[in-house]
């Protein structure tokens, strides 16, 4: 049996979420469906993590074994021709018989768009959160920057996740503007459940003026999120790599 | 009857064009029975010029008579609130009784994206063409440069239009990138019938080594739309302005 490391790119609009669900269209159950068919065998890919109905994928990674003798090289292109147009492999290596998409050690970075103005863009509408009022992008990174490091992430944690250790670390997180665009881009060692939207959600609460700079510290410091309710929308959020250590 | 110029954008996927037709969606048929619903009257829109299906556009314009008392710069969020999500106003404002969005003297802005890589990109399969090969960037820039200018450009059009005049000058075009987008712009004072997608498609076959840079100009020069049959996809095309002299 080969391990075979795959590199995805989704657009979640009208996926119900990475993880497989009977009855449901989800980006694991098409990918298991069109790969056993494609290459012989019951395959079942196990993804880095989920993600949410809506959310999209620039470079999520999945691995799965299989004895098919379809070079791995030929693997993108044949399986891409059968999969539907919102999904894509955009790489296939073989990798050593222990990786693990999941359970090996990863860093992730999550992009995350929100389209800053008056109207709501037909064309970002599920490509972007859009936030009609003016965000202050200064007071978003000062509010940004307590996050940084190792923390106790619960205070941005959604229930329904078993986790026990909400510590997490963040590597980087920066905002940058493109046109409309308000870029945020976060890479760490790992993600509680809805932990990127419910940090957006109350940096969108800072730009606008509804809560002060000091919020992220204080979310941080009282673990309380009811604080950080308010998730920013599942069509900004972009997997946009995972890379794993060695 | 006060006269009122729009401002729009729209996602071009779902419909079959700006023009209104018989049972079918188009932008001017939702646009006509959303103004008339919210302002009453009969009311019908009048375009700069038409999109083809799938074609989008980032600032089309169009204009129309109304005696509604709803005041014009109240007009844009009463209208979006009954407009479906792929169509939006995105300013309106009061004009002379003389200004006529088809017949007043124009220049347009056209941006074509095209997405260069090995892989169909699902997150840009409808805003962008799709090409595998690689682009030489400066092969097509060369080209392009001779189509600047007052020119005959009957071997850039589609039959199908009634036009009788093909001169048209085209004042700028530009070609730059944005990571895996190929970004064409084209300014100019009006475009024949598929013009940008059968000037893009020339340069694409130029890009890919297929033709040669002295295409463009050979096209122009024999008049031979037949050369230049291969037109680049709509969903890469988005009518990014229309300026008006005075």
């Amino acid at each position: 049996m080969k391990n075979i490391k795959l590199t995805l790119e989704y657009d979640g609009t009208h996926f119900c979420g990475w993880q497989r669900q009977t009855g449901r269209r989800t980006v694991e159950g098409v990918l298991n469906q069109t790969l056993s068919k494609v290459l012989g065998g019951d395959i079942a890919v196990i993804g880095s993590g989920r993600t949410d109905a809506r959310v999209h994928a620039l470079g999520q990674v999945a691995n799965f074994k299989t004895a098919s003798p379809v070079p791995v090289e030929k693997i993108p292109r044949a399986v891409n021709a059968y999969l539907p147009a919102d999904v894509a492999i955009l790489s296939a290596e073989e990798v050593p018989p222990g990786f693990h998409a999941r359970y090996g050690q990863k860093r992730k970075t999550y992009l995350y768009k929100i389209h800053s103005g008056r109207v709501e863009s037909p064309l970002l509408r599920n490509r972007a959160h859009h936030e009609y009022r003016p965000l202050d992008e200064d007071a978003m990174r000062a509010a940004l920057a307590p996050l940084m490091g190792p923390h106790d992430f619960r205070g941005f944690m959604s229930a329904g996740s078993q986790v026990e250790n909400t510590v997490r670390t963040l590597y980087r997180g920066e905002i940058s503007r493109e046109k409309a665009l308000l870029l945020i881009e976060l890479e760490g060692n790992g993600f509680l459940y809805n932990m990127v939207r419910r940090i957006v959600g109350v940096l969108i609460e800072i730009g606008c003026g509804e809560k002060p700079i000091r919020e992220t510290q204080a979310i941080l410091d009282t673990g309380d999120a009811h604080r950080s309710r308010r998730l920013a929308d599942p069509q900004g959020l972009y997997l946009k790599s995972v890379l794993y250590q060695d």
